[in-house]
């Protein structure tokens, strides 16, 4: 396999996350099936990466292995893990990343790392100060961007302005919407409400060219508000595994002591429906906006659906060189 | 109707909220049923109060009315209108009770004009520096307060434990959990994650009397995580209206265009239980704690339910002297 013959090759830590390669492995190969232009480098063991591929029996001819003798846990500090563990699948990645070998990196492991690793190896695009962590959430009519959703757990306004700027090009790009809206996450609509920080980004973000809708309250997210809604890493953090909450709201549901035997029966199709929309199943992960590469950060619980989503959204991400279109944005 | 042959009296502001009198009045007296020992004041207009009284064809002993000229809207700027309104019925009703004519106010009006009237009229504890609305919030289990819902958007880590220290007295009072837990809402388990404030508020909870289970991560917070949850008002405020967005969410489940016209059908019981259980209808409103006095704010779209349920919480904070007993222990 080499980038030549195959096209853009993407890098998935098959070691990450809670089920490792028997779910990555099947995931990132299925993936494969969407397009014809692109192909996988699996990172990780490379007995139990084989011993999954074995059992596969497809056409693994865009699919490479490349052996690590280190992983990083959920316990280790992340930048030092980076540093202290370069054998490691996220950080070997990501360095084949740096020097063009692959051209993104998708992993389910830890999120810290991941991030560590986007901003000491990849580093920042030069337009960009803080990389912020993006991730689709699911609405009634659809889904929308939020970001930051934990990057960083301090920001000013020109960093959730230029969160908004990058979401907005994410959303215009990836999901082919001529003119996204842009929100900012609040307590209340009007312009004087919220800390001192989204009031000041709220007189920012008004004098910005793309539309911005003004302040969202979260009673109004997953009723589809707008396109994208900016807030702090640490808000966005709370908001995004509130709302993952609800998928496990969703499955405890059958069990309430309210419900008698046949509602639970009527209720069991229905709820994978809802499970379906609600879950991070069907969406690939999060991303990692503003560094010189792609990153995509999927759920430690990600299924191989999941999996085999965020290989496809990263071969988009390349296919439309969204770092390229942010660089050239941002730097306008 | 006074005080000495009725016990103490609870005013509540009869044109609060979005359907006012109609609503409000009929939930006010239903409440009077829970108990023999207490009278309702309701403040407002006298003529459409007069109207709804009729109408209800009830034993209005213990009904009190309060004509007031002026009325408080949500446009309002709330200390402006504290002070520039002195015959709305919050400003009165709080007036009222400041000089103990009344022992508790309820409203479905303008939060911020409630808590504009609780600092300004009956004013803080002696030892609270900062008063916090307290809200209980459904959890799979049963529920948990979650404070500072919304009044205090900037918060040290002395308010936060001052928060926990509140929320833990009124739950082991009110709910009658005889050791409450605590947790701090954070984007992490680790003591070493989130902001500064919350970081240095950790610190402090871990210093405390009561049982502190350290962090809690918004994705645990439905599955019933602890007793108490404490943050700062701007997130507080977030993840409450996120919460009560569910019970839109799960009204909008029975329109999705996944389900068949069967699975419609079979969600439509299931889906009440789940709405009586997640809507804001069955919780009484929010609470003021740490001011002098009682003070009981409701969701403006309150049904006649919620009003019913706000009195009989303020008649029991009454009961139990819970401004006596909160300030008896934060002074100690």
């Amino acid at each position: 396999m080499n980038e030549r013959s195959q096209g853009p090759v993407i890098a998935v830590d098959a070691m990450g996350g809670d089920h490792g390669p028997e779910t990555i492995v099947p995931g990132a190969v299925q993936a494969l099936a969407s397009a014809a232009d692109f192909g996988i480098a699996l990172y990780g063991d490379e007995a139990a990466i084989a011993a999954q591929l074995k059992a596969l029996d497809a056409d693994q001819s865009r699919v490479g292995v490349v052996h690590c003798s280190e992983n990083i846990d959920m316990s280790d500090s992340p930048a030092a893990a980076i540093r202290g563990k370069p054998d490691s699948p996220i950080a070997r990645a990501m360095r084949d990343q740096k020097e063009g070998r692959v051209r993104a990196v998708v992993s389910a492991g830890s999120t810290g790392a991941m991030v560590a690793a986007g901003l000491l190896v990849l580093g920042r695009l030069p337009s960009v100060d803080r990389p912020a962590i993006a991730t689709l959430v699911p609405t009634l009519p659809g889904e929308l961007l939020l970001l930051d959703a934990g990057a960083n757990v301090q920001c000013s306004a020109e960093h959730l302005l230029s969160f908004a700027r990058m979401g907005e090009l994410y959303v215009r790009e990836m999901l082919d919407i001529a003119a996204p809206t842009v929100g900012l996450l609040n307590i209340g609509e009007e312009e004087s409400k919220g800390t001192e920080l989204v009031i000041e980004a709220h007189r920012l973000l008004r004098e910005a060219k793309f539309d911005f809708r003004g302040n969202i309250e979260s009673n109004k997210l997953m009723l589809g508000a707008t396109d994208v809604v900016v807030t702090d890493g640490y808000t966005g953090n709370i908001v995004l595994k509130l709302i993952e909450g609800l998928s496990h709201v969703l499955a405890a549901m059958e069990s309430l002591p309210q419900l008698d035997d046949d509602q639970r029966q009527s209720l069991r199709p229905v709820l994978s429906v809802l499970l379906q929309k609600f879950s991070y199943e069907v969406y690939g992960g999060a991303l990692l906006l503003g560094v010189d590469g792609v990153v995509i950060i999927s759920h430690g619980r990600s299924s191989s659906l999941a999996i085999q989503n965020a290989v496809q959204i990263a071969h988009r991400q390349v296919h439309l060189d969204i770092p390229g279109k942010l660089q050239a944005e941002l730097s306008a």
